[in-house]
């Protein structure tokens, strides 16, 4: 089954979605751009306009408790298992206003569409917390406690100011002792859709306007530091032992090898210490954020740069060390749910549509570990996100709509015909 | 004339002058290390210490208009131009204990020495308040208020909370429009002495505890930036303008060519934009420290160096900005005040000191813009320096106070011949 939109009221939900990510972009610790931090009072505020937003496409919405802002269609029975549409509002610092917040809005518009079509599931919404993890250096918070895998020790986290992830969870009004009660029951969802930029350039440079993603790449975080010794800038070369020297043939020599590797890696963080003009740093501490289409690919990455980096650290007799901080397997996207986003995006008239793995890292990698998951993407400007010079096309927008509602009943239909189950065989049963 | 000081009443000197040091080591901004900054808390508590000591060597005390600690001797007559002794009691972070203050510590020791004895000057000491610059990221700050440098707009510079110097000054109880009257008179001075830590390995590596510096090196201090575009860290390698890769290739290209111009750099801060783990930075800021023995030098690696990063620039679409924050030429120390030096070294036993010229930057050169400068180097473990392994020995110590009483009592007889004038020409009918 699809659903062939009408233009007129695919851009007047269009226009409707790209005011209101206007309307968030205004809520941001930045005086000069766009920051929204977890557990933050920029994320209470977003929630309760989220969740006025839910009421009005006629769902009920709650603040679940690790902050994640769900909504539920009022007429679904209780205990229905149900089909999951979100993505999330926190952004990097300086973001554009794009990157998850499309992905909730779409989702609260198909939730609104569909609110009195009868469907073998429940339909739900949800407004993720934390996908960036840029406070807490821990990504994928809001979408990890949903999906069951909360850790205890991440109360411990700390941010830049020092204050834990436990000490703001009680600023935010959540206990913290109680995060992990957000996971989801095991078979209460039968699957996860997920709309969102598509952060890359390929949909624009094929001239096409919808993708359906294959798999998220499989992505590892480390935090790594250089120890030399501090000392004064007046002295001489054959005595200094720079960490920061050290840790720019990191930076190249990382870049450089990822490159050969065919994986991608980022240099997003640098600090040094004593961090003075005149004196040779003593530490120098920078981060690998580093991406593959597979894990062996990555970790095949890793095993270069890792050769490398102890090459400089003995050249320079700098002591190395290595802290992973994030790791993640690639995700593949369920085959179903992948064919009804390709019906979905054929409603709207993409017959073929463009196949993509991601890059990026998405809720949808966290949603993973409980249902089946699928997503699809939407063309953004340049290929530019984490940039205030995020940009969509309102058409575009308006077609994302379009194919999720279809991709929706497209699943429907499956469902209804009895063709296929999403929940994972691991949490049949379970 | 030279003084033969009797072993153990250098030996006594230099154990106050070390447990002196060590308990001005206890007044620091970080818990586990010294850091004392200008216009702090600790600032304000060395002072008062340091005035008490000048008081028992027979000192009369005073906080300058800049917040440097004074003292002269009770029985010179007002208007006597005076032979000022000293260095200063600010500290980088993470320092170590004797870096300008074993030079505060030894003057006092001499003036203690020489508070009864005939002198044709006046005998002063100062505790400047600024030498190191590092919490408004300008040098010399009190060292060229005495000087008569001082800027009014340097009220405005602000430390890394965003406090300006002037407001710091108000909550030191200091009059931030002021601070320019601290300006000696010209003429008011006959010359100043400073001992100081070598902060190098020339002194250790020729197995000597004392040496006369000749000059203290050009150097020039610049803020480097480079603009990219900050990019999600899934952006594929060719959209990349990453300004954090550029800082890395400048950064050893810096290296490179200042030792290939015989100069020293050191690149001792840098900060990205917008320092997050997984966004491609799209601004790094780094220093540049660049000194050589002369002026002309210096320009010359500059000059390399400048081609170097626009070509670094040119290559990654990254637009680079420089500002210079601060320019010091080479300044000569006094042949008389050297001579002097070498003298009162040459009463310790070392006939024929070794004259080293000074790559690190002292208040003398500050100094020097109001009155003719000299100074004595002391050897120091291994030539570190502006790091918690800072070490002096007590016979190199007790050696350097009756070298500089000895080299005082030499300028002493000198003046007595009506051998010489230490003012500059510029300063003399000034």
């Amino acid at each position: 089954m699809t659903a062939a939109a009408p233009a007129p009221r695919g851009a007047e939900a269009a226009r409707r979605v790209l005011e209101r990510c206007d309307e968030l972009a205004r809520h941001s610790s930045m005086p000069d751009g766009i920051e929204r931090v977890y557990l933050s009072p920029e994320h209470a505020r977003v929630n309760d306009i989220a969740a006025a937003w839910m009421r009005e496409a006629g769902l009920h919405s709650w603040s679940d408790p690790a902050g994640n802002q769900c909504g539920r269609r009022s007429s679904d029975p209780a205990g229905r298992p149900a089909l999951l549409l979100g993505s999330h509002l926190d952004t990097v610092p300086g973001a554009g206003r794009y990157d998850g917040i499309l992905g909730v809005l779409v989702a609260i518009e198909v939730a609104d569409r569909l609110r009195e079509t009868e469907l073998p599931f429940a339909l739900e919404v949800v407004a993720v917390a934390d996908e960036e993890g840029t406070r807490f250096g821990t990504t994928l918070l809001g979408s990890r406690a949903l999906a069951g895998s909360w850790r205890e020790e991440w109360q411990e986290l700390t941010d830049a100011h020092g204050t834990t992830l436990r000490r703001a969870a009680l600023d935010f009004d959540l206990d913290p002792d109680r995060i992990a009660s957000a996971a989801r029951e095991p078979g209460s969802l039968v699957g996860y859709l997920e709309a969102h930029i598509e952060q890359g350039p390929r949909l624009e440079e094929a001239d096409r306007a919808l993708g359906v993603v294959t798999s998220i790449a499989a992505a590892e975080r480390r935090l790594l530091t250089f120890r030399g010794q501090a000392r004064h800038g007046a002295t001489p070369w054959h005595l200094r032992r720079d960490a920061l020297q050290g840790a720019a043939e990191a930076v190249l020599a990382m870049e450089r090898l990822a490159r050969e590797s065919g994986s991608v890696a980022t240099i997003g963080h640098v600090r040094v210490e004593p961090d003075a003009v005149n004196v040779v740093p003593g530490l120098a501490e920078f981060s690998l954020d580093l991406r593959d289409e597979t894990a062996a690919g990555r970790d095949a990455a890793w095993g270069r740069i890792q050769h490398e980096l102890q090459a400089i650290g003995l050249q320079r007799g700098l002591d190395l060390d290595v802290v992973s901080t994030h790791e993640a397997p690639e995700v593949v996207c369920a085959p179903e749910l992948r064919d009804a986003i390709a019906a979905g995006i054929a409603a709207t008239g993409d017959a073929e549509p463009p196949a993509l793995f991601s890059i990026a890292g998405h809720d949808a990698m966290a949603v993973a570990a409980i249902t089946e998951v699928g997503m699809l993407f939407v063309r953004c400007a340049g290929g530019i996100s984490h940039h205030r010079d995020e940009a969509v096309r309102a058409d575009d927008v308006a077609l994302a709509i379009d194919a999720m509602e279809a991709a929706v009943l497209e699943l429907a239909a499956r469902r209804a015909d009895g063709a296929g189950d999403t929940r994972p065989s691991s949490a049949i049963g379970a």
